[in-house]
């Protein structure tokens, strides 16, 4: 395992659906800020100069088991792990836990590098700044 | 595979990010939107008397892979088919296509219906009325 | 008043909120909808080659107010009509309904058309094929 | 001038659309929950048994200028402050600062308290304890 981020937020009430508790769409929500957070590095800017990410990573696969349902305004705790990175993928698994503690999800993103050469977008090799700051 | 519906809706400017594509979180908002096309009867209003879906199935597993990307203002279909009714389970398998046919994503959903028994919120079995309907 | 449109669409599960009504951001992001069917002209992709859309007009001033609620599943119609053309600027209204023609919410965009000009980008003339367009 | 919170975030992915900037209706997603801030009181959770906000106070009318565009990742504030109390009526102030401090937008929400009486749901007075709260 390598790096690993802690996000908290509070569940926001456009996070939550008529039924009472978060609409599950928001926790890729969270788990893309997770990811974002562990691509960002302290002081450099996340985004590139038309305001996208810095590091471009298509997501390819993701998942999520839903353990407990969260409501309105609980305070909860992103918990997102580098699991594994390839030559241009990066596996990440994330943890949503209550701020008491109780894992209420889990998921992963498989995600890919890409770049553009020879004027077409690719997967291409992560870069070796980033590599090294994921493997913590 | 019992019932199979098609929605097609355009992609909206909110459901794209500023790397120019698609954010993926959107894509299980239009799986939702999907499985309760399927829940949704002719005539009936597809909500409880609170406001939430008639038949409550959270959803306890979802995944999803992605083959090309979709851009603001595509139009797409948005299939979804019920792949298999258990006592109380429904997997709902999602594929979203671009108009011309050109499968760009696909995806499944977990759910579980639950009812209020002896002032408890637990899975129970899903109503005949339901099944039947699902079954196609 | 030149051209309009009538979006119609169904009230979504991920717009409602806990309250167990439509979460009033979620109008906002039908008004942009609107606005974007009135800039997509027929046959033309309605974005640049980086994603975009087609026509970049940012909004300046929004508002809107609040008759009555809506609740998940109901079926809308989003009317948005251009209400004045100026040198830069666009203004759109919009009024959304249910599909049985109770008017349940009103509101405006101001925006204004930019463009990159010496490198920098600011506001510009709005393009005549636009504005041909949007005089209906 | 009432009581005023200040909330720290960060501009997620999900927040900006594919012209590079924040989709503007995620502004009042913030305002939303910069509101909410102001009715939580410090230990009591902010929601009713349902899961909805514990205080109703569904929105009656909105507005906001828009001063400078937001990228992915930028930190921001939301400062929120209570600028008038009515017999039911709540109106919040918004301005969303970046972390430097400049202004980028500014927005307010007119809000009305409501509650169940004979069976129906309509405008009430605005309970003495969360008065007394806002009032600062």
């Amino acid at each position: 395992m390598g790096l690993q981020t802690i996000l908290r937020t509070r569940v926001r009430l456009g996070e939550t659906d008529a039924a009472g508790i978060v609409f599950y769409p928001a926790y890729f929500n969270w788990f893309d800020s997770g990811t974002h957070g562990l691509l960002r590095s302290g002081a450099a800017p996340g985004r590139d100069e038309r305001g996208g990410p810095k590091f471009p990573l298509p997501i390819v696969e993701c998942g999520a088991t839903f353990i407990a349902p969260l409501q309105f305004d609980e305070e909860i705790d992103i918990v997102s792990t580098v699991a594994a990175i390839g030559e241009s993928s990066l596996r990440v698994e994330h943890e949503v836990r209550t701020s008491a503690g109780k894992t209420v999800a889990r998921g992963f993103e498989q995600r890919v590098f890409i770049a553009v050469r020879d004027g077409r977008i690719g997967k291409a090799p992560i870069p070796d700044e980033l590599r090294a700051r994921l493997e913590g």
